[in-house]
């Protein structure tokens, strides 16, 4: 098996591939598009309701201890007030007084070009798997142009957000190459908006900048309706919105996204950690169970250090993105923090009575969130595989082909007519077709010869291809070639056959 | 079969339902509500996604020509100035100087107080089903009070946005009485927000008023990548927002809302009416099919001076609602304006090459659109129902039902174990509750006596409960009680039996 030569390619390769087979394309892209949003076309959006779709069955329906909800977009700002995102959910920003670019201060890194022991001038380089290399270039290359004479130091990599007041006076910006940049300020990565007829500040209100905050709101609400009792979660899929100052790796981070969170709720002396691990489990489990390797997982805990005051834990899930290791999906031991907050702010009690005590409690959270267009280029970039195959003359060729997990394939299966021109082949064909699209997203094709059809649906990734040809005709048993796209095995199979196979695989998967 | 006495009760009482079952709550309602917003909870989540599923199956799975699109919520501003939401994307607006109050120009009428032949002064109203009686009772009031001598004339009810200056100042504000409305004003109806670090007029951007420019804007790379051919459809379902003057009638006008839209590509010389009526036709049976009754149904066209001037037909599909008869789905020939518009703004053709005349031609489309939770709304009402049934004893006792479509209802079946203390019992109900939630979101109720649960599933729509008694554990079959929620008819299945009617009633429903 053979796969794009440098994790570049495989990003470049994937980003077309997306646009050719309309599973992704830039918004607005006839305007130029709009930095940091995206559409998902025929097959993308297919996709990417298998990968929602499974992950509430499994989360929700699947489940005793879940239920689900889905709050607004558009909230009370206090709801912000109260979870801290007004005062505190910015990034650190650097202008380019000159070039007018943008940086995030913490995106940004910085080095003194020592020759001799001595600071003889600065040089910057914006975040990449290169950083410390570029940095000690651009320190090679600054003491050849200024024709200075001795040893040069090893650069020592800073972030921007260290450097002093002295040292932004003569870090050069990286669009001018002068000392052009501003000292970082706070950016707050809300977006805003008013409601109602008035444009003043008692009207501002702001776009979620995460799902969690509506299970913590209505909390109180699943509480007294849902048929709940503790422990017990509560899970959203839906869009979040952050203004980011750099979007970038492709739908990795955007600015408008779709995020599947989950806050699942316990007693405050019950046993977090095992809990935390618990969930920690069941999504790696979740996610290869749609068909991430384990080879492309990894755990991140986050040093004590770093946590909020409030957070007793948080692990990141990580895959190995081409672009490099990086978050997948965050599980968060956030104590009562949430609930408390708004309890401050609402005055409404945010508590569960304990029969056993009988005293009132303000419950604990344990919160899974991940990002649906993060897992989504995650089973793409996981999926993807270019082949040397042998055709029907023993010619080498390539096949690109998507290995998705059949509950997560856009099409389920394609049906295929041998010739297009033979009618009992193509009426056989249409009902079968007829049949299997009440239930499944089923593609058609009869364009070109078998071979060319089978290495399109390899390409969007459908995991069977059923060819009526003269022996589903001629011999009795109504059997079809069914064809699977990995091991490119053909066998005989019946329409019941088929049928349950899809049952199995698909369904029950 | 007994219903609410009366229409406001209806609603009354629906709401309530929604608070106390978990399908809608007011959004942000710890912190007083936010006006125009609305959560769905663990019940409603449940419904609004069996509503979205259905319809995305029926449009997209099951049709050959019609394929799926999701497109970002926040796309490049020039494509609101290329489909006229910038400039024209307004409902008329008036103030009261004194209280403060907003309303809709279009939604407040105003009659002139008539005696004896003469002008006497001016009274409003807002609109209700009402207006005309209220307007007459407050002209009689005015008689009354100025006490004026002769006939007062019936009233002419015009609407504000025909009041001329003279009329303004003397016309009274609903809040006050006096006469301190302004003229009405134009007010866009897109929120409005900045993208990226800069908040000024190069970064302004707007949440979508409607996912169908989605469609628009994406035409062309669906057509080059979505082996689509025309005739064919790009269907989504996905947020929209509206920044209404009044949001009402529940989650009937609301601010945020979710939009099924699907934009249907012809060929500018076929037979638009041929195919505008086809999709009425479509959209009507889709309702009824879903479970709403015929008698509620309605279809309301526009009259031709009142289209805009590209639009050749619009009918729109009305539903009677306890607050009257509304707009629910919105069928429109739109020509190829939406087309021609952003071909003119992008620069980018958007064209189809036609094969038989060798031209490249712009496709006209056909728009059937409508709101999930207009939907939801209807779906409520109508299945809404209270009944005198008798009780086990004989006495007769009220229930609620919600006769929702197997389809649609949140849980599809419910599991009973007669008794929650009988071990051989309970595990028999917890295995099959376990096999069906593999397959199907389902209810656990052991609490309370049978009756009891049974009406709790009524209330929640649930159409089947499955009762595991003494039989199913000491008889030969392993057969269950179960109970249809309209019929309320007994009958005994087994688990293969049980299957066998989901997979009919739901699956392929």
């Amino acid at each position: 098996m053979a796969t794009p030569s440098s994790s570049d390619n495989l990003m470049e390769t994937l980003v077309s591939l997306c646009k050719r087979r309309g599973i992704i394309y830039a918004s607005s892209e006839i305007y130029g598009g709009l930095n940091g949003f995206f559409d998902y076309g025929p097959l993308g959006s297919e996709l990417k309701r298998n990968i929602r779709n499974a992950w509430w069955q499994d989360m929700v329906h699947r489940r005793d201890d879940i239920v689900g909800l889905e709050s607004s977009i558009i909230m009370h700002p206090k709801v912000w007030e109260a979870s801290g995102h007004v005062a505190g959910f910015s990034d650190p920003l650097v202008d380019c007084k000159v070039s007018k670019q943008r940086y995030r201060a913490d995106q940004l890194f910085f080095a003194a070009v020592v020759v001799e022991g001595v600071v003889a001038g600065y040089v910057s380089a914006l975040e990449s798997e290169r950083t410390t290399e570029e940095l000690q270039e651009s320190a090679e290359t600054f003491k050849r142009k200024k024709a200075l004479q001795g040893t040069l130091a090893p650069v020592v990599v800073k972030e921007f957000t260290e450097a002093t007041p002295e040292e932004i006076a003569q870090i050069p910006s990286p669009a001018t190459g002068n000392p052009d940049l501003t000292p970082p300020r706070s950016f707050n990565m809300m977006f805003q908006t008013n409601v109602g007829a008035m444009t003043d500040a008692s009207s501002v209100a702001y776009l979620r900048p995460e799902t969690a905050q509506g299970m913590f709101v209505d909390f109180k609400n699943v509480l007294d309706t849902g048929r709940v009792k503790l422990p017990f979660g509560i899970a959203q899929v839906g869009k979040s919105f952050r203004n980011e100052i750099t979007p970038r790796n492709f739908i990795f981070r955007s600015r408008e996204f779709e995020q599947m969170e989950m806050e699942y709720f316990i007693m405050p002396d019950a046993d977090w950690l095992a809990c935390h691990e618990s969930w920690l489990t069941w999504c790696q489990d979740w996610l290869k169970s749609i068909g991430l390797p384990e080879s492309h997982l990894s755990l991140h805990e986050h040093p004590k250090e770093k946590l909020a005051f409030y957070s007793r834990r948080t692990v990141d899930i990580m895959f190995k993105y081409p672009f490099g290791v990086q978050e997948l999906w965050g599980i968060a031991a956030r104590s009562d923090y949430d609930l408390q907050q708004h309890q401050k702010f609402s005055g409404v009690p945010q508590t569960w009575f304990d029969e056993t005590t009988k005293a009132k409690v303000v419950p604990h959270v344990i919160e899974p969130a991940v990002g649906v267009d993060r897992i989504l280029l995650a089973v793409l970039c996981a999926a993807y595989a270019e082949e040397d195959v042998k055709d029907e003359k023993g010619n080498v060729e390539k096949r690109t082909v998507l290995r998705l997990h059949p509950r997560i394939a856009p099409f389920k299966v394609a049906v295929l007519p041998l010739l297009k021109n033979k009618e009992q082949l193509v009426g056989r064909a249409k009902d079968l077709y007829t049949k299997l699209k009440r239930r499944y997203n089923v593609a058609y094709d009869d364009g070109g010869n078998i071979g060319k059809r089978y290495r399109r649906q390899d390409e969007a990734g459908t995991p069977w291809c059923v060819t009526i040809d003269f022996d589903t005709i001629e011999k009795p048993g109504d059997t079809f070639t069914l064809r699977d796209r990995d091991t490119m095995q053909q066998t005989r199979v019946t329409e019941a056959e088929l049928f349950a196979m899809l049952n199995e695989k698909v369904d029950n998967a």
